[in-house]
């Protein structure tokens, strides 16, 4: 597999934890999201991915996915060992929630190019994206304050762990205080421990601080 | 089941789709999105859901999910049949994957709470809106053109028809040209015609037009 995506990004972070968590091979391809104007705008990117987003993770003849949670779905289900889902199905459901608070609620309103459009408009990009952070925030903390266990659902590492790292580091970026979101932090400091995510970590890609 | 959600809400719009077209009997408690400042904002409805968004889907013993994917994907998990997912997994990827390209590439950017604030720094909401959803369109069509059948992936209703139809009624209320979307449009007209559509239509529901 080849994984197209950018060191700092927050969802081929997701990506890349999943693969480093169930022990998958795979190619690191970056696409550099703000040299040159942004390697995602060009004509070859945008023919694999319109969106111009990362990740985009291609499989075998000619098919590829892009949308990391469609990836991480998929990856569970054809590597299913380490599982990244509970049995339970009201418990997968929280998972997915929480992913969803993250994937939906606050990345698109803080990515790059939102942003960028913000302050074509004369507003503050870190004001914008902090507003947006900590609602997700906060929403996130209720149902881990119901739900967690050593990690966001009981004792498993899902999907929402790999959505929640990230958004953490992504919080720091906008300098959002942390304080109100304890199990939040207190799970991101277990997850820190395990190898995978060190793998995974944006300092720890070939493309970092380029 | 008690769903609460908003008559226009392309969010609450998938959930009610899924309920019809899986012939679940659901209570509809309207939550007003504009009435009395947002019916979300109270903080009886807050305390249900810190992101103060619709849908909400209560199920029982004060279990409750927001989020509409993750809801979708219980249902799916909970009432498998009839099934909105196809079997081979490359193909459930596609369909989260349309529908996420949706449910996070579109929708977040393009929602009443977001336009709000674009409004607040002096910008336009409608040329806002209107330039996600063209980019989030031609994404969605150019997976349709490999992938669509006489639904969006082959010719089985799944989640990207769920999530697909509430947003080109929302690509209609910001007057996006949709010519450029031909199999968007066609899969459109072909649901239109299902009775699960026409009962989770906005215009169906009691708080249509309030």
């Amino acid at each position: 597999m080849k994984l197209h995506g950018y060191w700092r990004s927050s969802a081929s972070w997701r990506v890349r934890l999943a693969l480093e968590w169930k022990g998958l091979a795979y190619e690191n391809l970056p696409v550099h999201l703000v040299q040159d104007g942004g390697q995602q705008h060009t004509e070859a990117y945008r023919a694999k991915n319109p969106m111009r987003q990362v990740p985009l993770l291609e499989l075998d003849q000619g098919r590829a996915l892009t949308q990391s949670l469609a990836i991480l779905e998929y990856l569970e289900e054809v590597h299913p060992v380490p599982a990244l889902l509970p049995e339970d199905p009201f418990l997968r459901a929280k998972v997915r929630q929480i992913a969803e608070i993250v994937n939906a609620g606050i990345q698109p309103l803080q990515n790059l190019g939102t942003l960028q459009r913000v302050q074509a408009l004369g507003g503050d990009s870190k004001d914008w994206a902090r507003e947006w952070i900590e609602r997700g925030l906060a929403a996130v903390e209720q149902e881990l304050s119901r739900y967690a266990g050593a990690f966001c659902v009981g004792d498993q590492l899902t999907f929402a762990d790999l959505c929640l790292i990230p958004q953490l580091y992504g919080a720091r970026r906008f300098e959002v205080d942390l304080a109100p979101y304890p199990h939040a932090t207190r799970i991101e400091a277990a997850c820190a421990e395990l190898p995978a995510f060190r793998r995974a970590h944006p300092e720890s890609q070939p493309d970092a601080n380029r």
